[in-house]
Protein backbone atom coordinates (compact mmCIF):
# COMPACT_ATOMS: atom_id res chain seq x y z
CA UNK A 1 0.00 0.00 0.00
CA UNK A 2 1.20 3.54 -0.80
CA UNK A 3 2.97 5.12 2.05
CA UNK A 4 2.39 8.92 3.47
CA UNK A 5 5.50 9.96 2.02
CA UNK A 6 4.80 8.25 -1.14
CA UNK A 7 1.80 10.36 -1.13
CA UNK A 8 3.09 13.21 -0.03
CA UNK A 9 6.12 12.94 -2.75
CA UNK A 10 3.43 12.37 -5.58
CA UNK A 11 1.75 15.90 -5.00
CA UNK A 12 5.07 17.78 -4.68
CA UNK A 13 5.88 16.42 -7.76
CA UNK A 14 2.99 17.00 -9.36
CA UNK A 15 3.07 20.42 -9.12
CA UNK A 16 7.11 21.01 -9.41
CA UNK A 17 6.48 18.88 -12.94
CA UNK A 18 3.81 20.70 -13.58
CA UNK A 19 4.66 24.37 -12.97
CA UNK A 20 8.01 23.32 -15.12
CA UNK A 21 6.48 22.57 -18.38
CA UNK A 22 7.06 18.92 -18.26
CA UNK A 23 3.67 17.11 -19.07
CA UNK A 24 5.44 13.51 -19.66
CA UNK A 25 6.59 14.12 -15.94
CA UNK A 26 3.19 14.83 -14.66
CA UNK A 27 2.09 11.71 -16.61
CA UNK A 28 4.50 9.50 -15.50
CA UNK A 29 3.36 9.92 -12.06
CA UNK A 30 0.23 8.09 -12.98
CA UNK A 31 -0.63 4.48 -13.21
CA UNK A 32 -1.49 3.15 -16.73
CA UNK A 33 -4.96 2.77 -16.57
CA UNK A 34 -5.52 5.79 -14.27
CA UNK A 35 -8.53 8.23 -15.08
CA UNK A 36 -8.44 12.27 -14.29
CA UNK A 37 -11.62 13.87 -13.86
CA UNK A 38 -10.83 18.19 -14.06
CA UNK A 39 -12.64 19.76 -13.26
CA UNK A 40 -14.92 17.89 -11.01
CA UNK A 41 -18.05 16.63 -13.39
CA UNK A 42 -16.37 17.11 -16.27
CA UNK A 43 -15.90 13.97 -19.11
CA UNK A 44 -12.99 11.72 -17.42
CA UNK A 45 -9.98 11.17 -19.47
CA UNK A 46 -8.67 7.77 -18.56
CA UNK A 47 -4.96 5.88 -19.58
CA UNK A 48 -2.05 7.12 -20.12
CA UNK A 49 -2.22 8.23 -23.22
CA UNK A 50 -5.00 10.16 -22.72
CA UNK A 51 -3.41 11.83 -19.23
CA UNK A 52 -0.42 12.42 -21.23
CA UNK A 53 -2.01 14.52 -24.09
CA UNK A 54 -4.41 16.41 -21.33
CA UNK A 55 -1.34 17.66 -19.26
CA UNK A 56 0.79 18.82 -22.48
CA UNK A 57 -2.26 20.98 -23.86
CA UNK A 58 -3.18 22.62 -19.95
CA UNK A 59 0.79 23.28 -20.11
CA UNK A 60 0.41 24.49 -23.76
CA UNK A 61 -2.76 26.87 -23.36
CA UNK A 62 -2.29 27.84 -20.23
CA UNK A 63 1.40 27.63 -18.96
CA UNK A 64 0.38 27.22 -15.35
CA UNK A 65 2.66 28.05 -12.31
CA UNK A 66 1.44 25.15 -9.91
CA UNK A 67 2.03 25.86 -5.91
CA UNK A 68 0.71 23.56 -2.75
CA UNK A 69 -1.25 26.09 -0.38
CA UNK A 70 -1.51 23.65 2.96
CA UNK A 71 -0.22 20.46 3.90
CA UNK A 72 -0.33 17.07 1.94
CA UNK A 73 -3.96 15.37 3.84
CA UNK A 74 -2.87 11.78 3.78
CA UNK A 75 -5.45 9.11 5.09
CA UNK A 76 -5.40 5.48 6.02
CA UNK A 77 -7.03 4.64 2.48
CA UNK A 78 -4.23 4.95 -0.41
CA UNK A 79 -5.93 7.99 -1.19
CA UNK A 80 -4.71 11.78 0.01
CA UNK A 81 -5.89 15.15 -1.01
CA UNK A 82 -4.21 18.84 -1.07
CA UNK A 83 -5.08 22.77 -1.79
CA UNK A 84 -3.64 23.93 -4.35
CA UNK A 85 -3.33 27.40 -6.38
CA UNK A 86 -2.91 28.11 -10.20
CA UNK A 87 -1.92 30.57 -11.86
CA UNK A 88 -2.23 30.90 -15.25
CA UNK A 89 -2.25 32.85 -18.70
CA UNK A 90 -5.82 31.71 -20.47
CA UNK A 91 -7.82 33.13 -23.04
CA UNK A 92 -5.44 36.41 -23.24
CA UNK A 93 -6.01 36.60 -19.27
CA UNK A 94 -4.00 36.03 -16.32
CA UNK A 95 -5.98 33.50 -13.92
CA UNK A 96 -6.00 32.17 -10.44
CA UNK A 97 -7.78 29.39 -9.31
CA UNK A 98 -7.93 27.77 -6.04
CA UNK A 99 -8.19 23.97 -6.12
CA UNK A 100 -8.69 20.99 -4.08
CA UNK A 101 -7.28 17.78 -5.70
CA UNK A 102 -8.05 14.08 -4.76
CA UNK A 103 -5.72 11.46 -5.53
CA UNK A 104 -6.14 7.90 -4.75
CA UNK A 105 -2.73 5.20 -5.26
CA UNK A 106 -1.55 1.85 -6.33
CA UNK A 107 0.49 -0.41 -4.40
CA UNK A 108 3.59 1.73 -6.28
CA UNK A 109 2.66 4.69 -5.38
CA UNK A 110 1.22 5.67 -8.39
CA UNK A 111 -1.65 7.85 -9.09
CA UNK A 112 -4.98 5.71 -9.85
CA UNK A 113 -6.87 8.67 -10.08
CA UNK A 114 -6.93 12.43 -10.04
CA UNK A 115 -10.22 14.73 -9.52
CA UNK A 116 -9.97 18.64 -9.10
CA UNK A 117 -12.46 20.61 -6.87
CA UNK A 118 -12.64 23.92 -8.24
CA UNK A 119 -15.72 26.19 -9.87
CA UNK A 120 -16.46 29.65 -11.13
CA UNK A 121 -16.44 31.31 -7.56
CA UNK A 122 -12.82 30.19 -7.01
CA UNK A 123 -11.40 31.54 -10.42
CA UNK A 124 -10.20 35.40 -10.39
CA UNK A 125 -8.72 37.64 -12.79
CA UNK A 126 -5.05 37.84 -11.87
CA UNK A 127 -2.83 41.44 -12.69
CA UNK A 128 0.30 39.47 -13.78
CA UNK A 129 1.04 35.53 -13.82
CA UNK B 1 -29.59 21.85 -7.08
CA UNK B 2 -27.46 23.03 -4.14
CA UNK B 3 -26.06 26.18 -5.47
CA UNK B 4 -22.26 27.36 -5.35
CA UNK B 5 -23.99 30.04 -2.51
CA UNK B 6 -25.56 27.00 -0.78
CA UNK B 7 -22.21 24.81 -0.70
CA UNK B 8 -20.40 27.66 0.74
CA UNK B 9 -22.28 28.81 3.94
CA UNK B 10 -23.26 25.15 4.49
CA UNK B 11 -19.59 24.86 5.19
CA UNK B 12 -19.18 28.37 7.16
CA UNK B 13 -22.31 27.07 8.95
CA UNK B 14 -20.21 24.31 9.69
CA UNK B 15 -16.94 25.40 11.84
CA UNK B 16 -19.19 27.93 13.37
CA UNK B 17 -21.33 25.86 15.06
CA UNK B 18 -19.12 23.24 15.96
CA UNK B 19 -16.67 25.84 17.15
CA UNK B 20 -19.91 27.09 19.29
CA UNK B 21 -20.45 23.03 20.75
CA UNK B 22 -23.34 23.22 18.96
CA UNK B 23 -24.16 19.34 18.10
CA UNK B 24 -27.06 19.77 17.02
CA UNK B 25 -27.09 22.70 14.78
CA UNK B 26 -23.99 20.69 13.19
CA UNK B 27 -26.47 17.70 12.37
CA UNK B 28 -29.35 19.73 11.73
CA UNK B 29 -26.79 20.73 8.32
CA UNK B 30 -27.20 16.92 6.96
CA UNK B 31 -30.20 15.35 5.11
CA UNK B 32 -31.76 12.90 7.23
CA UNK B 33 -30.05 9.57 5.68
CA UNK B 34 -26.69 12.09 5.32
CA UNK B 35 -23.65 9.31 6.15
CA UNK B 36 -20.30 10.80 7.70
CA UNK B 37 -16.53 9.20 7.28
CA UNK B 38 -14.53 10.81 10.08
CA UNK B 39 -11.66 10.01 9.18
CA UNK B 40 -11.72 8.38 5.73
CA UNK B 41 -11.57 4.66 5.93
CA UNK B 42 -13.30 4.81 9.62
CA UNK B 43 -16.58 2.96 9.53
CA UNK B 44 -19.63 5.58 8.33
CA UNK B 45 -21.84 7.02 10.58
CA UNK B 46 -25.22 6.66 8.75
CA UNK B 47 -28.36 8.87 9.86
CA UNK B 48 -29.70 11.89 11.56
CA UNK B 49 -29.31 10.07 14.64
CA UNK B 50 -26.01 8.62 14.60
CA UNK B 51 -24.48 11.89 13.58
CA UNK B 52 -26.22 13.85 16.28
CA UNK B 53 -24.13 11.26 18.62
CA UNK B 54 -21.05 11.91 17.15
CA UNK B 55 -20.87 15.52 17.32
CA UNK B 56 -22.17 15.86 20.58
CA UNK B 57 -19.62 13.46 21.28
CA UNK B 58 -16.85 14.71 19.52
CA UNK B 59 -17.79 18.57 21.69
CA UNK B 60 -17.63 17.04 24.47
CA UNK B 61 -14.86 14.62 24.28
CA UNK B 62 -12.34 18.06 22.07
CA UNK B 63 -14.28 20.97 22.49
CA UNK B 64 -13.04 21.55 18.63
CA UNK B 65 -12.14 24.98 17.56
CA UNK B 66 -12.79 24.61 13.69
CA UNK B 67 -12.20 27.27 11.25
CA UNK B 68 -12.10 27.41 6.96
CA UNK B 69 -8.15 28.13 6.11
CA UNK B 70 -8.74 28.79 2.39
CA UNK B 71 -11.47 28.89 0.31
CA UNK B 72 -14.53 26.33 -0.13
CA UNK B 73 -14.07 25.01 -3.96
CA UNK B 74 -17.68 24.43 -5.37
CA UNK B 75 -18.10 22.41 -8.81
CA UNK B 76 -20.58 21.60 -11.10
CA UNK B 77 -21.51 18.79 -9.32
CA UNK B 78 -23.49 19.22 -5.98
CA UNK B 79 -20.16 18.74 -4.27
CA UNK B 80 -17.58 20.67 -2.57
CA UNK B 81 -14.51 20.48 -0.71
CA UNK B 82 -12.59 23.08 1.71
CA UNK B 83 -9.49 23.13 3.94
CA UNK B 84 -10.17 23.49 7.52
CA UNK B 85 -7.97 23.36 10.97
CA UNK B 86 -9.32 21.74 14.20
CA UNK B 87 -7.80 22.82 17.14
CA UNK B 88 -8.78 20.63 20.23
CA UNK B 89 -8.24 19.39 23.70
CA UNK B 90 -7.97 15.62 23.88
CA UNK B 91 -6.32 12.85 26.10
CA UNK B 92 -4.91 15.54 27.90
CA UNK B 93 -3.24 17.32 24.91
CA UNK B 94 -3.92 20.73 22.83
CA UNK B 95 -3.60 19.14 19.43
CA UNK B 96 -3.88 20.65 15.98
CA UNK B 97 -5.37 18.80 12.66
CA UNK B 98 -5.15 20.03 9.15
CA UNK B 99 -8.02 18.51 7.21
CA UNK B 100 -10.01 18.96 3.97
CA UNK B 101 -13.75 17.85 4.02
CA UNK B 102 -16.26 17.07 1.35
CA UNK B 103 -19.50 17.67 1.15
CA UNK B 104 -22.16 16.06 -0.59
CA UNK B 105 -25.48 17.77 -1.24
CA UNK B 106 -29.37 17.70 -1.38
CA UNK B 107 -31.23 19.79 -3.77
CA UNK B 108 -32.36 21.86 -0.59
CA UNK B 109 -28.39 22.32 0.28
CA UNK B 110 -28.65 19.57 3.07
CA UNK B 111 -25.27 17.85 3.48
CA UNK B 112 -25.81 13.91 2.33
CA UNK B 113 -22.40 12.94 2.78
CA UNK B 114 -19.39 14.46 4.73
CA UNK B 115 -15.44 12.80 4.50
CA UNK B 116 -12.98 14.03 6.03
CA UNK B 117 -9.27 13.97 4.88
CA UNK B 118 -6.14 13.75 7.40
CA UNK B 119 -3.74 11.22 8.88
CA UNK B 120 -1.30 10.90 11.19
CA UNK B 121 0.74 13.30 9.19
CA UNK B 122 -1.45 15.71 9.48
CA UNK B 123 -1.89 16.04 13.68
CA UNK B 124 0.71 18.17 15.79
CA UNK B 125 0.95 19.00 19.49
CA UNK B 126 -0.01 22.59 19.91
CA UNK B 127 1.07 24.58 22.93
CA UNK B 128 -2.38 26.13 23.50
CA UNK B 129 -5.96 25.46 22.39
Amino acid sequence: VATEEQMRRAFEQYVSRLSAGDGDGVAALFADDAWIEDPLGSERKQGKQAIVEFYRGAIERAHPQVELTGPVRTTNLPEAAAPLRSRSFFGGRHTVIDIIDIFTFDDDGLITSMRAYFGPSNMAAAEEA
